[in-house]
């Protein structure tokens, strides 16, 4: 096993600039911290490294041994963390072309995490992020995936060129909105459906709306919206996906 | 107007006082930050006092002007805030009786806002938390809840004493569980019905699933949990409430 001693190693710098989402984008790698995200990474084959200050509870070709200074340098957590994982993005191609999200410019990255995570409960098979979407790989985006992300592409598309490719492939490309939109009942089920979340404040932008093939709404009983995770949701339990083979 | 200008005051120390939850219940007391929902308390009738460090848009009766000094000690925010008023909290009395959602051991103040917010949404009557619940005047729940909490009625009761009490009025007390448990097309919308929702991590306690009059699950296609606030506004959404009148 590796150990590495000095703050000022190389390496250490490295795992550091993966705060950062240039070296992200850079470098297509993340990082996660505890216990359960590791597992999820390990499982899906998305693990390329281990950082501990104790011990791992993983088998894993790749360990190195730092400080509980280092740890402490790498880490978000404001406790202690003694395990933090080194991974890979995940490929940017859905297998099953049944059911996607598109999301136009949310802001939170616990909004983004929670339906993301909701996608792959509800068999969704890939999402797609606009451009001023904020970054999934951000610490606080991946805890709320709770391991999500590493069972769904989540992928960075210009909404405006993606739509007319969705619809040429059959797709029907719904967004949510408020204004002359149909309820869940009016909106048949169809096998190849695409649904498009709007900004926490704004809503799915004009353009985007008006390309679409449909507008749905969720009737609500009181005067107030609803959170865009929790619109989300209901929208893709009541158009969930197959399972999964 | 009233003028404060030292940060000894008295009365700035009973405000920062309330961000501790021993102090909001023994006053009844909460502050909120911002024009939104200071706007949600004044037009509940629950705005108590206004305090800020410029002026204020709202035409109210008791305003306090203070150095943007005492405001930075008052606010939580880590930006500038011009704006915080005193609230009332709401008086622990559901007028209509339909459908309430009962919350067992929530842990995420921003769960517990989301779950409110949908709650008003979906036009449920009351929301009554636990007691190892978290607080909702906490400053994070009161934010997720984008002023719901001006509009329903929370109560903190020991959910054990209460779901006998709901049953004996005539509420179906539904927990949601993924045992032995029913989905949402096995059960029917009736007129009077409570649900509970259970811990991000244990879900609802044995003893009040055992206590409940059916158990509710929402189908997942793939293999990840949902997020309570999604599980809850799915619930919520279909077996919503009548339009307010």
């Amino acid at each position: 096993m590796e150990q590495i001693t000095s703050l000022q190693n190389k390496r250490v710098k490295e795992w550091c600039s993966l705060h950062q989402k240039k070296y992200r984008d850079q470098t297509g790698r993340f990082l996660v911290e505890g216990e359960h995200l590791i597992k999820e990474a390990l499982t899906a084959g998305l693990l390329e490294e281990l950082i501990t200050d104790t011990e791992t509870p993983f088998d894993f070709r790749k360990v190195t041994l730092v400080t509980p200074q280092i740890m402490a340098k790498i880490s978000k957590n404001v406790s202690a963390v003694h395990l933090i994982g080194v991974c890979r993005k995940m490929e940017e191609t859905a297998e099953r072309r049944n059911r996607f999200i598109l999301l136009d410019g949310i802001q939170d990255p616990g909004n983004l995490g929670t339906l993301i995570r909701t996608a792959v409960s509800f068999g969704f098979d890939a999402v797609y992020c606009s451009e001023d979407t904020c970054d999934l790989f951000n610490e606080k985006a991946v805890r709320s995936t709770q391991g999500a992300l590493f069972h769904i592409p989540v992928m960075r598309r210009n909404l405006k060129d993606l739509i007319p490719l969705l619809q040429k492939e059959g797709f029907a490309v719904i967004s949510t909105s408020l204004e002359e939109s149909h309820t869940p009942s009016q909106i048949a089920v169809t096998d190849q459906m695409a649904f498009v979340f709007g900004n926490e404040g704004q809503g799915v932008r004009k353009e985007i709306q008006a390309m679409s093939d449909d507008r749905l709404r969720i009737e609500i009983t009181g005067f107030e919206s609803l959170n865009v995770a929790v619109a989300g949701g209901i929208v893709m339990y009541l158009y969930r996906g197959r399972e999964t083979e």
